[in-house]
């Protein structure tokens, strides 16, 4: 019996895929990162210090090894080529979306929700979107790029269309994006996540999408992201934000914009770990 | 003549220099730095990282295309000379303030304020000092040295006199700051920023200079800094603050202390461009 | 007469031996560090940064001048060897209780306060422990090692037995160790410090040793520390439980896991330095 | 109407346009990174540093100050488009070279150069390529793309044909990149730099590009770069192949591949600034 | 058929078990570190970096898919029990070697070279060593401790005895050590590896023990381990030593010492991994 | 008897100071670095970090423990007074001198050179300076500044005169600097050591002041300087130019330039220690 090992997938989640409830895949993908890229380093450092968290949580009393998640691992993207990174996103997720499994989605930078969302918008046409995040994500291009971590939200909203998409946290973006959400075609919360739990509430069992841009919180915890922005929530809002989708129908999620290079103390990636746990657990069922 | 020059300079405040209202210039400056050195880092850092951050608040929905503001460059100090340093910064912001516009400065050390402060008095005698820090800088003199960080508030006091000071944040210093501070030179608040809101409506109209050490700030938050100093206040207690200064007459301002290689994460940096641009969107008219 | 001198220990406690009411000493120690290891460099980096901090509480209005505190510096220990770590540690401690001092341990990993406790025990028979910590630190064992850090409180908890030790703050651990605690052995109070104002008022002038495990407080801010836990109490409120010990009967008390070289910008030493005199300032007589 | 605009520019680099031999720009891109993004910061962090040199050679004994050298600063790239970004750089070096200018490219990452080439080579139809790689890049796709750094080389000789490319210094490729080398098509050198004397002789008057990836260099030197490889040349060994071009006929050139952000020492990008000192003033007139 | 995937273990060797010449595993322990801990994340670095290399080595024309590789993965070590880390490395050891296998240990410090000498020594009593390091690793003991990394040659040779074990590149120790050396106890040629190509050729097919500390290479480009030492070789004279054992016995191999996160740059993981690769290639049959 | 202890200097140099031969003392000052400040901190990092090294050195077959050395600590310098911590470092070499013992000075940046060289021309009217170095330093003055690190040999000239500064190494400076060493005044070799053994030879018994700016070193090597220069020495050609002196009347000596924060692998430290060693173990008698 071999006493040595290769590392085997985010800590606590090594049911087979069969039997899996949520199945967790990477998508190291940056390349439309206007700021600092990175993003891409993500998944690989959630799983690698995952090992530094426990798998069981005091907050909700559960264990990740008590529940049915699987990591299969990350995508084998091709490295500058946007629209074959989204067609393979999509496809991956329609395959565990066909399973009727949960997708949980590991980015890489935002624009990653673009090809998960295509997948999940196809099985469930009234998908609605809980997205967390600092920046708006609402541009109708970014530099001439439409396929932008900058656009993202203003893609998906042409794929769901007005009164689908729920944003919290937002603290930055343009004054077009902001009068974008004025209009009516997105709910936006500005800098905070007052009414999430009423949100969440009204949507009773509507399928819901989660996308958590991890730079939503505050830069002084998180650090570790392509473009900090200062203000945000702290954990503990964040935590009780995942708490809150214990009771809802979640459909699929991501976490995106872990940059863990850039935070050397590895708070980051310790921070995006905890995160992580504590919204499978909120979610596993 | 000009002794700075520029680039293109802080992002959104390419106004020409006739038109501005407010004048952006730099003073790459931390020779008597005590602990660690690196503030001279800081005013370039906030200009190449500026193109991070939106020109748009959404606090203030406000634009910083829409202000008039130039940004003028760094001086050409001479590093090591510290009255000659005082005296560049004295002139160039005479310069500004002849031509009626608002001198912005960025630091380097605190002690620059001196500098900026001597010629403000000319033109304003009856100026107040609005003091953010976490350090009470009121020292006599530090190992010797008069014309020290440690002692910019001191110097600045025997310009203006009594009651003409006032201090938020304060949470190091020896006894005899603080004793000093305590027998009516200044006017101090410790730890955070309590008052500020009536000390600026009783101003009322009087001129005043904002001058701004950023670590009064959390070192959670704002890292990069020579001299971190545990407590501190919240980005949203600073930001308040800022918006605060919309309805004085501020005639001078100035952004100090940020050391931007002291943390790697560039956070610090973030934090400092967009402090400078909700301060510049608080006063611009 | 010599201008030059070598450093002398943490800044402000140069009281001679004899006549010193606390005696702090480090040990460099961090050998069953599990994730990441550096609490090594704890001790040095503490007392090399403290010249960044004043010796004056502004807090307190005391100054570390005036207290009699001694800093005898480092054990010399043998790297690897824990069993004989931890005597040198007990032995070391119980000389200082001999001279009716106040031991004051500077870690190194929380493994050092199992050394510190046995010395205490053995004068102080009734001692009781405030225990503040991210982690519970009750395992029986870790990896099949039972002299871990991840082990300390439950080594703790076999020489003083039930109800002795008052855990504050604790975020994470594995099922067994809440168990533990929820069936009576230690009392625990999760995620902050409720209760420990009436905790220390209940425990009266019952001989106390506190332990701090720096983890305790947000990684936010306190990023240099070998598992950071992304949860944690502010500095502010770790401050206000420092002044509560100032009328209690704190007969030891130890500060640990500091690993400096994983928080490059220096904030966590600079915390841990102004904890430290906060601390001191508390207990001092 | 120039694309690019510029601050100050490299040291001693500020001849107008129009008096200009030699036109410095920027291409700061690296969608294709496989492995670790970061050259787009590359052309600012020479500017930013270039201070830190002088602009006096004393191993040429000339000076930038007296060649005619422009630095007309960075293009404005569309991030993630790479087609788009390749033939922005075509257009600007097709405009310097129709001004009969010697165009200088700063990369971002190797890619840079195909554009540039497709431009030199429609006015120096015979251009022969002087290439210094730690990598072959003669890769036919890479992750099935066509346009990335790691087939920069067989896309130039897909317009340049067999015999044009010389290769030096390449210690890493796949074996069909080292075969497609042996069979005749491109003239590779491995390990180091023999024979480009000789090469550079036989050439003649051949119009050159000659084109530089930083890490061909020891990465003990030079770690700031995306993909380092062991092995590479010294300092010395660079140089004395820069001075080789003094008598040939360079029509235009490109140093790529600075990721300055990966080695926080600096010495990487002070090594670029003085390489391409050494470069500019060995091609000046 | 999945698209994503779980990392594998060291680039191109998947060979499965049962058919594999040559075994990887790791020994992820540094408890003995006396200077600077984090050997222990060496063998994850060298897989999770080895995408960034070739399989493809030009050097000797030969590539890693095409030799029998098998990576294993981390030994579960329990961190801070050195005698039994020592156990399970010598027990898997001996597994492989039972299989007729060639064991390529990673550490982790030095140390771990004694666990897998115990068990290559009992399959072959007449084996000799080869160790290439800055350090002498012969003290009978450090601090106390025997099983150190400072003394594990001294274990080595109390279990071969003289004139079996060889050291090339030694230049640090206590005068005992050199003593010890010259007293003909071991072979040691201090500063480089003049003589290891006769060395070599003399031991004929006598079975060889492998074992390379990183650390004799200048520091330099090896700046990611514990304790760097000034001067030691270049990476050619490395490679040159690497490929003399093409024609020996060797039975058995480590690599040890990369501290992996001393480096930022990741220059001593990349040559970490280059080593390995040209290491295996000339070992393998 | 205590078991624990302060630090107490270099590592081995603990004579009393009225025994000693040589005598360490450390100037940290770096008030004007023009490029990168931070060789304030290298005196301090060369004492913590010497315990890394060995106090025996294999190469001289020699060890500190047995030379008589005591290492009197740091200054105590009005930062930002560049007047008065010249004349202090004057004093204290003065005081060194008197007492008929060697001073060995630790910037600190280069200008620390002049004060204590003051000193030592007081003495010693006919001394002569050897001078390794990266940079020239023999401007006239320096963004009007005459006391600067880029000025300090020209300073040294003007007290000793022509044909007395002998410098190695050189490969920075503006055309003045070289055009001045041209004309006679001072020996200068560009590049390497050459001619350092005859120059040595040739000065015989003449009172020699060994000044070593560490950056005379390769910057792949030493990252952790100021204004890293490329090119430069291996540690050998160093090493072997510090046996050359073992023959030689060193009156003084000092070495500078550390700034050991701006290489977080910590290499250049560890090279300036051994580099200490090396040096004090050859002059010492």
């Amino acid at each position: 019996m071999r006493k040595s090992s290769l590392p085997s997938g985010f800590i606590g989640c090594q049911t087979p895929y069969e039997e899996a409830e949520i199945v967790i895949f990477g998508a190291p993908f940056d390349s439309t990162a206007s700021f600092r890229p990175g993003a891409r380093f993500g998944p690989a450092a959630i799983r690698n210090e995952s090992f530094g968290i426990e798998t069981y949580s005091p907050y909700q009393d559960a264990d990740l090894l008590d529940g049915r998640i699987c990591d299969i691992g990350d995508l084998d993207l091709p490295i500058g080529d946007i629209a074959q990174t989204l067609q393979m996103i999509e496809d991956e997720t329609a395959l565990i979306l066909q399973d009727d499994k949960i997708p949980c989605l590991l980015g890489g930078e935002h624009l990653v929700t673009l090809g998960a969302l295509r997948a999940v918008a196809k099985k469930y046409p009234d998908v609605c979107v809980i997205h967390l995040d600092a920046h708006a994500d609402l541009r109708q291009d970014y530099l001439g790029l439409k396929l932008s971590h900058a656009c993202v939200m203003r893609r998906v909203w042409e794929i769901l269309g007005d009164h689908r998409i729920y944003q919290f946290g937002i603290r930055s973006g343009d004054k077009e994006e902001f009068d974008f959400a004025k209009s009516g075609h997105v709910d936006m919360v500005k800098f905070n996540l007052e009414g999430l739990a009423t949100t969440l509430q009204r949507l009773g069992n509507t399928p819901i999408y989660f996308t958590l841009d991890l730079d939503v919180l505050c830069p002084g915890l998180f650090s570790g992201t392509g473009t900090p922005e200062a203000g945000g929530i702290c954990f503990d809002a964040l935590h009780g934000a995942l708490l809150l989708l214990k009771n809802c129908n979640v459909v699929g999620m991501d976490v995106n914009e872990l940059a863990p290079q850039l935070d050397m103390s590895g708070v980051s990636t310790a921070v995006a770990c905890k995160v992580l746990r504590e919204l499978l657990l909120s979610v596993v069922g």
